[in-house]
């Protein structure tokens, strides 16, 4: 490829997705389609997908509709997810199903999937059957991840295990797809396409936990929203498992509550939870565990057989991603 | 192929589509999604698939992943659907987010599309890309008639033919787009493809407008639910659109808002609807519009390169789904 800096390939990302961008009638079926895509992001998806074939080909166009059509698939779950939570913000600004009515964003969070297929006929036709395989495996784990996440709500005991495989399964294992079917299209050979999945794998488990951890000890620019966020719902994040783990029988007790105390304001809450969050010191063990999943992140890209400089741009990347705290 | 009756190959779809179930963890997201697919019905999707392969070629399993693909979808489509008209029932037991949750409705169905597109990868390798393309292009289509049929109900005027067209769009695309899959595994040239899919675009509009046409004048068991469920929605039905064009200005007013009339029984609102619907003799009028559908859909059969006797067993299929009423 003409190499391009990290924020010229973002550029190149957005242009594609603006290109690609649905027009049509009925207006109530598109209009959200293009509002939804409109929020933009940090459009790590297809930024992931870019990178991880710019390691094993200089032709990184061919990745784009696949970019393209995980960061469709991508919206599609935040905008059935905002359903699902009854979300009324996102990225700032109304979610689809407050905007016009949940029918509405049922119905075009539904046309977005397809939408998604059909960006992915345009990848290399000869890779079609490959990357349609990793596509249809990768949602299909998506959809596993936020029932267990939805699972997990109405439940009163989840594992630190259990909500790792539950992220996993809801975020980072996009993220490894994203990165996989880019390798597919730059000619990865299957060694070095499962190093590069488990790498990213591995950098989406590090960087969920570091949202995690911004809700509680980030700032809102950081975050991206409003911090505490998590708190406020009651959550059972990294931090909020590991401080229940820890915790005495009467604090363990306090904290599992706070959400639901009438008497505290919000304020109040978020910083209760913070002192008890301090006591049980679960911001050092959410951070020795991103280390741990960064780290091992690191060591798959070490582990492709490909010369040292073609993975600089992706760690790059990588550290502008989970570096934020460090 | 061994030559199979209507319904050895209606047991064959049920003995293939069992044998996809989807099992699995975490329960509340597979356990929903068998229930709707348990639930049977005509199977006239998966049906026209390879009735329509069987004309071209005697091999028709090769055409079953996209039987099964069809099968899923439209399943999808009324999950979905159901929770968007509030709907309580589906073939006699309760709509999916009645018997669960509508989150869990909503993520459900979102894993049978993508489980569609799962089966769709069994189909032959080579002929992937168009497949994929047609299933994708039908998809969208579908939605597009979903979103134009929520449109009508907060419009006042819908014409006959803005109607025909969202019933397309909505219904008669799946079945074609159904036909036409099943005729590319069969082999068929690119006439021969127009042709088939025609057939099955003419049959699903005709379908259609004879279950309009049974919701008032049918019986129970011939529409499979509880009569005048149209009347009662005050659903801008092909009867409903044509008495309120026909009738005059008094009579036009009443129709109009005869289901919200609060001092009415259903089954005085019913009785009324018909007593309309007879005077403005829409009967009639459907009547001669299902066989105008019907009658192209055949003209297209006709008009295929392959011999006569091949297309035996289709038209014994259409007439049994449109020659109900004659």
């Amino acid at each position: 490829m003409e190499h391009k800096s990290l924020s010229a390939l973002l550029q190149s990302v957005e242009n594609y997705l603006a290109q690609s961008e649905l027009k049509g009638e009925p207006a109530q079926l598109y209009a959200p389609i293009s509002y939804s895509m409109e929020q933009g992001g940090k459009r790590l998806r297809p930024m992931l997908t870019l990178l991880s074939c710019g390691i094993f080909s200089d032709a990184i166009e061919g990745a784009m509709p696949c970019a393209a059509a995980v960061e469709f698939f991508h919206n599609f779950t935040l905008l059935h997810d905002d359903i699902m939570d009854n979300a009324p913000i996102r990225r700032g600004k109304p979610s689809v199903f407050r905007k016009w009515n949940q029918n509405i964003a049922i119905l075009s969070g539904d046309a977005m999937i397809v939408y998604a297929y059909q960006l992915l006929e345009k990848a290399p036709t000869e890779l079609l059957p490959r990357l349609f395989n990793v596509f249809n495996t990768t949602a299909m784990k998506v959809f596993e991840g936020q029932q267990y996440d939805m699972d997990f709500e109405s439940r009163d005991e989840v594992s630190i295990e259990e909500y790792v495989q539950m992220i996993d399964l809801k975020t980072a294992v996009l993220l490894s797809g994203a990165a996989r079917m880019g390798a597919i299209v730059g000619g990865a050979s299957d060694e070095d396409l499962d190093h590069i999945t488990r790498f990213a794998d591995e950098l989406g488990l590090a960087f969920q936990l570091q949202d995690d951890l911004l809700d509680s000890y980030g700032t809102e620019a950081q975050l991206g929203k409003a911090i505490g966020g998590d708190i406020l719902e009651g959550k059972k994040t990294f931090l909020m498992i590991s401080a229940l783990n820890s915790l005495d029988e009467c604090e363990r007790r306090e904290l599992a509550s706070l959400h639901q105390r009438e008497s505290l304001l919000p304020e109040q809450k978020i910083t209760r939870a913070r002192e008890l969050f301090d006591k049980a010191d679960v911001r050092t063990a959410t951070e020795q565990r991103i280390k741990f999943h960064f780290e091992r992140a690191l060591e798959a890209l070490d582990a492709l057989s490909v010369p040292m400089e073609r993975t600089t741009q992706m760690r790059e990347f990588a550290q502008s991603l989970v570096g934020r705290k460090k």
